[in-house]
């Protein structure tokens, strides 16, 4: 396994504070919000401060320990029951990606198992919630190496060209995990091995993950990349210059059925279509065995503004939007499922 | 034939200037821009002030009758080779809409007849040429009526909903074509049949020619419309929202191979994957009988500004930039091609 390294992070922790890169501003500026409760940080989340699935359910463990911090006293009854709001009040933040309930509930779970012992003292619980956030971080940090590394080999068996021509969307890099990446992870290590010819980033409308994000971080990381509006994927895949494409997940449920950003479905049928691999990488954690097949995964819709202005400026005419922030892409269109693990088998 | 209008233009026309209203700037500032000269006009359709494969044919043709003003004088050898010059100055503006390239042929092509004649008068000329280019103009305009009464038609034979829910990409519309337009005619007819449930405009990333152009028009038509981004198609075709895609062309070659605005080749697989019908519509003067298939029109490439930029302003990391104006849809991918004579048949 090559020990990939990347600088780019979107959050810096301590006990006291949780300090967040806002996402919106990059690559343009480098503003970091300081949060020190679970409003403050379900905000970050809510406004997109932070996104990616991963790197949503990372800060929302750090969120969850800062609001015990707030509440946290002797009496266990009143210590449980905000244990139970704290968690709410961060799953509201965004709805589709799992990995925020997932964390969350970790996060709960710990403490209330904690407040129930004999011997529950207060200080010694808010150590060890930020302990367990400290841990989840770096479990899905270091999970990201493993995924690339195994998902490379998985890639490898199917996609046999040496240098590759790579479509992604969205951002599921160092941003989005606070590791290397999902299916960004994957490209940084094929790009260590050497055998990465183009990335081609779809800007990713109506937020230019892409075209901000991931063009940012590929150009730090120095690997050979060029922007494309999303709707030329498919002329490049008609064109022969696609290999295969791969993307991230933000909740997949018991079928293997994929929500991700708005995008990756289209992106799924035409690569059907021109017989191209379509990969996805995520981590288990970002499994729903709760719900049974990709229509019962809610999607969020997020305000008009987003696509009718960029900042504060008026893009469009001042019409009606719909603006579903995902999609969900059906098993059957996935050649790859690429978790820790590899390809993760549905049998 | 119901009997459409719109106060929607492009253009303001007299024997001395074409007013150009800069599309660039629509819906938010409306700026005429003044042309005297074929450099002028050459510009505003190089810069995209004025789009649309039909409306730049029209103004070509205003363009190579100013130009003749400028040069025309009684010596008929330095003339013939000033029409020449007009006309290739012209041509180079945009080398994908084919209407561009048949209108300046038209206009050289009666000048040359007109100057070869025995009585040659050159102010003459320069009113016969003027009237050439309106006789363009309004025959265009008289053809998109023409063509959407005749594509309803043709649509409500394949169609059978009464109500429809119409998606569209780039503008097709008033602005693109003097006339009601081609696509977004068909829509307008529709509209005024009480047929149409829903349109949905693709915003056409990189120029925004859906989310500011074809928005504006069925704003000021009261017709009802939402804004999509262009990936989020594929996902309302999923989820059974959209009867139909209607385009318009840049160019149709011999087999019936369409280019049109980047984006429409995606939309075209997408249509099949999911059953939907595609509709292409354009009037006859957009097809080339001069080359065989698709890939062998030329595609514009366009800067890279106009995808990391938004006026001014940086939005995207400053990374390359693949941007093809332009895509090719296979004749195989469209239901119907639709004319001012309706279907149109190929055999």
């Amino acid at each position: 396994m090559i020990n990939l390294k990347t600088n780019v992070t979107p959050i810096k922790v301590s006990r006291k504070k949780i300090e967040i890169l806002d996402q919106r501003l990059l690559p343009h500026e480098v503003v970091w919000i300081s949060c020190g409760d679970t409003e403050q940080v379900a905000d970050a989340i809510n406004n997109m401060s932070v996104r990616g699935a991963v790197s949503i359910g990372i800060v929302a463990a750090y969120g969850y320990y800062f609001g015990v911090q707030k509440i946290i006293q002797s009496n266990k009854r009143v210590t449980l029951k905000s244990l139970e709001r704290i968690e709410k009040k961060l799953n509201k933040a965004r709805p589709t990606a799992i990995n925020l309930m997932w964390a969350t509930k970790r996060m709960r779970d710990f403490a209330e198992k904690f407040v129930s012992t004999k011997s529950y003292q207060p200080m010694e619980l808010l150590l060890a919630l930020y302990n367990e956030a400290c841990e989840i971080h770096e479990a899905e940090a270091n999970l990201c190496l493993t995924m690339a590394h195994n998902s490379t080999q998985a890639i490898s068996k199917i996609v046999s060209r040496n240098k590759m021509r790579i479509l992604t969307h969205c951002n599921t890099g160092a941003l989005a995990t606070c590791g290397i990446g999902t299916a960004l992870g994957v490209i940084r290590y094929f790009a260590a091995m050497d055998r990465v010819e183009m990335v081609y980033a779809g800007e990713t409308r109506p937020f230019l993950q892409g075209s901000r994000l991931t063009a940012y971080e590929l150009g730090k990381e120095k690997i050979p990349h060029k922007i494309i509006v999303d709707s030329m994927a498919a002329f490049l895949m008609q064109k022969g210059e696609i290999d295969f494409v791969i993307v991230g997940a933000d909740r997949i449920t018991k079928n293997g059925d994929v929500a991700n950003k708005i995008g990756t479905y289209s992106l799924s049928v035409l690569a059907k279509a021109h017989k191209i691999p379509f990969f996805v990488v995520a981590p288990k954690s970002t499994f729903d065995f709760s719900l049974a097949r990709g229509n019962e995964i809610p999607i969020e819709e997020r305000p008009a503004s987003e696509v009718t202005h960029l900042g504060d400026k008026l893009v469009a005419s001042r019409s009606k939007v719909v603006n579903y922030s995902f999609d969900i892409t059906p098993r059957e269109n996935i050649t790859e499922l690429l978790t820790e693990n590899g390809a993760y088998n549905f049998n």
